[in-house]
């Protein structure tokens, strides 16, 4: 099936490959890092990165990535990566809306297809509603098509749980959980989540804006609610501080007994006073210290009475934003121009260019 | 986002309602019924139902499904069901592509789109590529579009699969594991997994086709295969007894120890001798009293290390599939003409019609 950009869908019959496809990689913190490792791996060429962090400034490309050999590429501008020829822009600079859209808009105006892992990108309609028409619309214009998408949001608590609502006949209500291990993670990530801190510190954290907890549950909320054909009269979040009963040890952190661990943060879909959507996200460095297992849990209630899926343990955050980035190319390339979303591409899968897997 | 069709996509935006939509059925068995049932449940307008059975000719729709009034639909032929005007077609008569070909064919022609449970079907260029290009034709020439879908094939051994593999930077192998139960199925399908006779007796009903264990791995095997860019030496099938070593009894058939209680079939794809797709599908009556748990298992293996799933009990067979040939509906009217797949389509997702969840 030939689709409106001359490209095809990796059905069997037209197997995906990263010939002729030409790439620009912006924001080189370590998600960008990772995607731009894969392209290269899976044959995609990079003709362009770009970061604003001065210390990597006109650096080769190969030397960021440690990849022990230089590629040619010299880390510049935004600008400069719009001006290089390429179907495709892997964007991993912030989380939010807001900050990504001059540069989405600056890599349409010159002609590519845009992949973003800005958590609220995985359905901007919900944080920003008219950016979301403006990038539609500049899209559309210029031909191409804009995805956000990510392993959560983009895949575990929206893609996921609406693939398992197909074999349902109905659906009552939505509960999902997805329990991580925060102890790889630096100390952005620990200071966002109030890992360390007193309890007290941390609610005032979650007040001033300081602690975050996830960013992305108003997306995936929004994403299974419209999927579903649900309004909903409201998100309801919470962020609770998980108070360690025991020590926990990082190479990065102590946390005592009594000081927080993590962040539980919670969001609800509401309607009727009742909660259809339930999705919770804690967030803890070392949760098997008090007997607590990461994964991915999802139960659909309804009919059939449930489907209870669990993946033990989790899936890696920072492999499957990578793979998910990657792996969605083939389907932006296809899809018709516009703001896309994971609601409206067929089901993302891995692609390798390769005919036979890694026999090692 | 407008679709070829000039309804929409249910994004939320635009939530799809079955308003206007008006169906036919052919094939009022178990299944055929279900669809019915769920069509009028979620509103959908049934206009024409077929059957070949006498017994059912002339009589209500109502009375068939046991609606308790009438729906002034006569069961009648495929050829009358074509004459009705109706955007969709909903097929549940045979499994095999051979046998439903002139139905869908006929269909087409009249301008409808089709949804066939059949489990060929889910993937018909895997058993008859020539049947496939010729619905493909005639589907695209009449401006419509046919899917084959289902439980499984077309959900658990293939769409899920590959689902999962999209959070994947690198897929090794795949293993999937579907263990269900038996027990409330009829004559029919007692047979067809051998159970209740002598080990003997189920190796020459498997030698004879007579015992057939699941139908539809050939199409999985392949889905998975082809959307991976995999390209397989071969496929290798085995059906092995389960034999029982204890009394399995339900309501229709009772299993002595030594017996069959029901057929193991697996499927692999191989490449250089290596099984890269092991698909297992053990069908019997009452695992439970050997201490096996139902359910559906599926491991992804690469990067990550391995993507685990495990979803217990399993989804249930006739739920899902009736489930999945309705979900699809709003999916396939948007969709581009010709044969399409699970591959080429939105992800699956339950839709209602209504703006909320029944709140009970």
């Amino acid at each position: 099936m030939q689709d409106s950009h001359g490209t095809s869908v990796p059905t069997g019959q037209n197997v995906f490959t990263a010939d002729g496809i030409r790439a620009v990689i912006v924001g080189l913190g370590a998600m960008g890092c990772g995607i731009a490792r894969l392209l290269l791996e899976r044959g995609v060429e990079i003709v362009a990165a770009a970061d604003t962090d001065p210390a990597k400034e006109g650096r080769d490309l190969g030397e960021i990535l440690e990849l022990g050999e230089k590629t040619g590429v010299a880390v510049g501008t935004v600008e400069e990566a719009a001006g290089a020829a390429a179907e495709i822009a892997l964007l991993a600079t912030s989380s939010f809306v807001r900050e990504v859209r001059p540069e989405i808009l600056r890599l349409v105006a010159s002609g590519k297809n845009v992949i973003s892992i800005a958590e609220e990108m995985a359905y901007p309609q919900a944080a920003d509603p008219e950016t979301a028409a403006e990038l539609d619309a500049a899209a559309g214009d210029r031909g191409v098509t804009i995805l956000g998408t990510g392993i959560n949001p983009g895949f575990v608590l929206d893609t996921l749980i609406l693939a398992l609502t197909g074999p349902c006949t109905k659906v009552d209500a939505v509960k999902a959980r997805r329990v991580n291990d925060l102890s790889p993670f630096g100390a952005t990530v620990m200071a966002t989540q109030g890992v360390g801190v007193p309890p007290e510190a941390f609610r005032q954290g979650v007040g001033e804006g300081r602690i975050t907890g996830h960013i992305g549950f108003r997306q995936s909320v929004r994403m299974v609610a419209d999927a579903l054909g649900w309004k909903l009269d409201e998100i309801a979040e919470t962020r609770e501080p998980i108070v360690s009963t025991v020590v926990r040890e990082t190479p990065r952190i102590r946390v005592d007994p009594g000081m927080v661990a993590g962040c539980n943060h919670t969001a609800r879909g509401i309607v009727a006073g009742r909660a259809v959507i339930t999705l919770e996200h804690p967030q803890q460095v070392s949760p098997h210290l008090e007997g607590v297992e990461t994964g991915d849990y999802i139960r659909i209630e309804g009919v059939p009475q449930a489907v209870d899926m669990v993946i033990s343990p989790e899936i890696p955050g920072g492999v499957g934003t990578t793979a998910m980035a990657v792996n969605m190319i083939p389907h932006v390339l296809a899809a018709p121009p516009g703001l896309t979303s994971m609601l409206d591409l067929p089901l993302p899968r891995a692609w390798s260019g390769d005919s036979v897997p890694d026999l090692g």
